[in-house]
């Protein structure tokens, strides 16, 4: 790893200490392979997005695959904590899935959601698609479970709680391949109108 | 391309005409996408599953990206043809969308399907990969028709059209994540039960 160069005091224009820093570099990076792809994306080109020299890159946060690694990282942080017990409050099992819907749009709605969504798997390290496939069996554990405690308190019904995990989660992760900043709905408001229909059904009451 | 070598003809397997021989080759070759990755997947591999030559592949259907192509073709007709005005019959907006929600189901489940929501964009010439939008646009704008029609027709109702497509569209896609023939539920088995949880929802009646 490269020490920062001597250059980069005068083109650096971000300020804050070494997190922020590191935090600058990361998000530079999800927002480059979300926009252009991983394979396409140099590290060139995320120093470029700064305006900071390439060792200050690899100072902060080291190769192109370590800051993928490192940004899904983050997404995997927020998904993991999101559908922790302590995490999620609510009188009932709807009500508590609901919560856990809104920490997961807010979560996939980000620059590091949509990068750990649209890189595909082959791009990553053993040990960080492992962490990948660990994290997606603990959400889809806890959202099973929401269910079926919603079946038995009488706040949700299903006629098959694998399936209808399917449908959220998939609903869910699919926001990550058209979501961008800005547009019309923010992620609360994608959260409530996708809960809305999935908790109420598009047949009429 | 090659001509077939004169050793296949001991070593082949298959039987029928040319277009059986080349949707067996097809067929193989998805099934390696899907099961390896498109990029660990050589024609030697492809042609091993066979037990035909290399030659004998290239003969049929071309190269890596050529094969690669085919299988999304194959999808992509499949759900484009799907999705047209004679395709679909039903009394109202909800047993047309219900009978659109079997079709995708069942291209999702096939190899073709699976391989063309597993193997990333990037791997994709532009013309495949232009018609893979076209398709996908067509797919979602007569998902929200469908749903505009019942919901004039009372036969359904949503809060927001364009997230319920989202809804069922996403979790559709996401079968190809984990269907695998010979599993427990058949694809028209998945499909009702997906539809069970689109259309009644979650929430007790």
């Amino acid at each position: 790893m490269s020490s920062v160069s001597s250059s980069t005091a005068a083109d650096d224009p971000w300020t804050g200490g070494a997190d922020a820093k590191r935090e600058a570099v990361l998000s530079a990076a999800a927002s480059a392979f979300v926009q252009d792809g991983y394979g396409a994306t140099s590290i060139d080109d995320i120093a470029a997005r700064l305006g900071v020299s390439k060792p200050t890159i690899y100072y902060y946060a080291g190769g192109k695959q370590a800051l993928l690694g490192a940004c899904f990282s983050v997404a995997l942080d927020g998904y993991s904590e999101a559908v922790e017990e302590g995490a999620v409050a609510g009188v009932d099992g709807r009500a508590r899935l609901h919560q856990v819907v809104q920490k997961y749009v807010e979560i996939t709605a980000t620059v590091y959601g949509r990068c750990l969504h649209r890189v595909p798997d082959v791009e990553l390290t053993p040990e960080v698609r492992d962490r990948l496939r660990a994290v997606k069996r603990k959400v889809d554990a806890r959202i099973r479970d929401l269910l079926r405690e919603g079946v038995r308190d009488g706040s949700l019904r299903t006629a098959d709680v694998r399936m209808s995990t399917f449908v959220i989660s998939g609903a869910m992760n699919s926001i990550a391949q058209w979501y961008a900043p800005g547009g019309a709905l923010t992620p609360q408001e994608i959260a409530e109108r996708l809960w809305d229909t999935f908790s109420e059904g598009v047949r009429p009451r």
